[in-house]
């Protein structure tokens, strides 16, 4: 599928025109880094008798209950960290693993801060960064992010985290708050994700959104059945170099 | 005076043991940045008919007196881009300065986003940055800070405001925030900065300190008389480079 960079939208970027786009904020879990590749890798090597895909896909699919549960208020303002840590407990019990010493689980925990960046995440965004403002938008709080971009070299002009809007996406404090963090108007930041969710709730508030393929979220073993080109995106891209070409960066 | 570095304080890094400095923050207006010259810079280019020098000056001065109206809960929140404004429409009447224009002034306020890094700021950053995580600790707001972070390509690990704690230093909350957000005790975190009030009020919540000489903060015709080494800080170096080499790190 390699060949099909389908793009239906760069069209609106009129080249006579001053390009209103001043900041691209990332999502950053599944879309700048591969947090499953990177979880079973980690699992493989802590020697743990479990699947390494199914123990991170069980890990990841508690992320969005744990923060359901601080975005209604039944939890207080609660970091991914802790979050992470509350799963991890729940998943270690579901797959029966009961070897794992208390510094065992904390650094397990920690892989969250060292995610393995896409092949061409660090490109993409020196390219991007060339011309635009370049930022997180992630749930993860900022010790996690900022761990991540030291680790795997990621050029961040700044880290935004909810941490910072003590709000999680998709509440629209976050996306309005990367808005009001460099005094512009919605529309001047584009969202780059690649779930649709996220992107959906950004477009509604008036943001741009830029979708990015990232087929193998799940696993190699995993085919994502949302790849389709939606009318309300502003841009689709196959990864970080599509959408600066799109973006006439590169 | 360029000969003398004084540095009572190295031999405290015990090198048979593992050093717990991991984070180092820095303060950024003076430290990092040459505010005066910058501003003075900024108004020489503007033609006002105006000493440069006393105008950097005047505008700094009200800085502390209007941070001090958001800690007493006079104002509410307030970012440093707002404050400077306020400071600034004072300034132009103290100066009897009525010819600039709302964008000419709102293009003058920004001048803090683009302030210059002193002549080692880069390069002791780079050096420092091999070894630690090193992060802002600033009264500065994030947009402020990440404009002026890609001006002058400053290379932080992570932004970290008083924007981001709601509170400005010398609170507590924005230092004891730094050692939070990574997850470390105060004296894993050292604060850098050529400001004493602010590196005791550091030191006294447990944080290490490390004064550094910025002699000409506030102009090369104004001479700062609180260059002596203290007793209580950690370190005390020329500028960033002599810290990096003070820490083992050059």
């Amino acid at each position: 599928m390699k060949s099909i960079s389908v793009n239906i939208s760069s069209a609106k970027v009129d080249l006579c025109k001053p390009d209103p786009i001043q900041v691209l904020a990332f999502d950053v879990f599944g879309t700048v880094v591969d947090w499953h590749g990177s979880i079973a890798r980690k699992v493989t090597q802590l020697g743990i008798q479990v699947d390494p895909s199914a123990f991170a896909t069980a890990w990841r699919a508690g992320y969005k209950p744990a923060m359901a549960r601080v975005r209604s208020g039944e939890l207080p303002w609660t970091r991914i960290d802790d979050l992470h840590r509350l799963i991890l407990e729940q998943v270690l019990l579901d797959f029966k693993i009961n070897s794992l010493s208390e510094a065992q689980k904390k650094d397990l925990n920690l892989v969250w801060h060292r995610l393995a960046a896409w092949p061409d995440t660090v490109l993409g965004l020196q390219q991007l960064k060339s011309k635009y403002t370049i930022v997180t938008l992630s749930n993860g709080n900022l010790g996690l992010l900022a761990e991540m971009a030291k680790h795997a070299g990621l050029p961040w002009d700044l880290i935004l985290s909810a941490e910072v809007f003590r709000h999680y996406k998709p509440d629209p404090e976050t996306y309005l708050g990367v808005a009001a963090t460099f005094d512009i108007a919605p529309e001047q930041v584009m969202l780059v994700a690649t779930h649709k969710d996220d992107l959906l709730a950004a477009h509604k508030l008036g943001l741009k959104t830029a979708f990015v393929e990232r087929p193998f979220e799940y696993g190699p073993n995993h085919s994502r059945q949302d790849m389709q080109v939606e009318t309300w995106t502003d841009f689709h891209a196959k990864d970080f170099i599509d959408l600066a070409r799109q973006l006439g960066v590169n």
